[in-house]
């Protein structure tokens, strides 16, 4: 099942995918709620940010062996292979829907996309274990987890690094029936494929970080989890650019890239 | 002027302290409101959390010069004093309100208090200037950045450490008028003064981190930004203790603390 948001006219949504079409929902996938009755053509409407996220984790840093060792590699870093699912964060102020444009903040030197799957917290979980983790999930969505490298460098905590306006695209929408161990992440950059791997082989799974963070803190409907990406994330984007992420099983995001103005 | 979030009976509203009573408000100091000429015995009401925080920056970190080389001796860090006005993050699930209890975590071992100046955005501000940064911001609260030490050198970007649930309490209301250069920040423990410092001796002020946050990224109202503690964080706090921060011209943050049940 494919929850979205949307706006059709004036008014913002969620709604089901089912087809070509989006079925119109009074309330939301994370309180009560019942289809209207309406039903709107999904190239019709403009989809939103699938979702406000009180807090944004994001696992890692690296979360998949390739990707930490491209990026020891080939920035000359010095990430260690992650011992326990420790958490950072993002920030919600960069999300942006499928189909919005990426700005190249001003001053920014070198800009990575990161194809990533998203889980997103369906019901508030604290305290629990691995196997229950996943019961607390209410989807999966796909995320381009933008970076400025040189910055990430140089900031602590990658606030502009990786939270610049627009950084976090979000979408399309929550899937809520992923096969995330047979999933492939594939992403193009002008329609030519640059990455493409194995959506499961993080070095720590869904259900691991759910169950590590809701030790001490309590996850609440809305939270996004962003499980990194692999490989390199090469080349850098740039205006005129357009990303598109493919996870299978849930669709594609995309995004034009254009230059701040 | 003093707006607070409170709570009379089931009701939920945001106000205005004038002197012991609170003057009941439709809406709230980021949109349209007025007094609904309704009112309230202050110590009638349950204070909550005085805004919703989309985004929680932190400066520093350290942002005093006392705290960082207190913290480079006592832990053995290697804190450098900050050259630019770079952010941290922390998580508004870790917000309690004035007068609710601290929770010390499982596993915690040495918790300390930070007494903190927080501004609390009003206006979106994106690219503004210091000479224009304190026009964004509503208003002035008190916080206490509740941290695990042993935790803090273990995680990176300090989830748990800084994050923990209750471990952000707030409050106890957001004061418009706050003469920040000469208010002194003073912590009691068990009504013992344990650390008093001067609020303005920050590295960096409010509005160079407004200002370089926003050439990056926009910030939203109810968005807060913590400014640091300065000097020493002892003695650990532990489970039947309270901890007061008074901030001259805002007033009184008071917290019990408790174990995990």
């Amino acid at each position: 099942m494919k929850w979205c948001r949307f706006q059709a006219g004036s008014k913002v949504s969620y709604g089901v995918v089912e087809g070509g079409r989006v079925a119109e929902v009074d309330g939301s996938p994370f309180e009560a709620h019942k289809k209207t009755g309406k039903s709107h053509a999904l190239d019709s409407v403009k989809l939103l940010i699938p979702c406000f996220s009180p807090t944004v984790y994001a696992g890692g840093a690296p979360n998949y062996v390739k990707h930490l060792e491209w990026a020891n590699s080939y920035f000359g870093a010095s990430f260690k292979h992650p011992k326990e699912a420790h958490t950072g964060y993002r920030a919600s102020n960069a999300f942006i829907a499928h189909n919005e444009n990426i700005v190249i903040p001003r001053g920014a030197k070198e800009v990575h996309y990161e194809g990533e799957l998203v889980a997103v917290i369906g019901k508030k979980a604290k305290r629990v274990t691995p196997e229950q983790a996943l019961d607390y999930v209410l989807g999966y969505t796909i995320g381009n987890d933008v970076s400025e490298r040189t910055w990430q460098f140089a900031d602590p905590t990658w606030w502009r690094a990786k939270n610049s306006d627009t950084f976090k695209p979000i979408g399309p929408w929550i899937e809520t029936d992923v096969d995330v161990d047979n999933a492939m992440t594939i992403v193009r950059l002008n329609g030519k494929v640059v990455s493409e791997f194995r959506t499961g082989d993080f070095i720590f799974g869904v259900a691991e970080y759910i169950s590590a963070i809701s030790q001490y803190i309590t996850l609440v409907p809305g939270d996004t989890l962003w499980m990194g990406t692999d490989l390199a994330t090469l080349p850098a984007i740039k205006p005129g650019d357009k990303v598109d992420i493919d996870i299978t099983g849930i669709g594609t995001l995309s995004n034009p890239v254009i230059a701040d103005k």
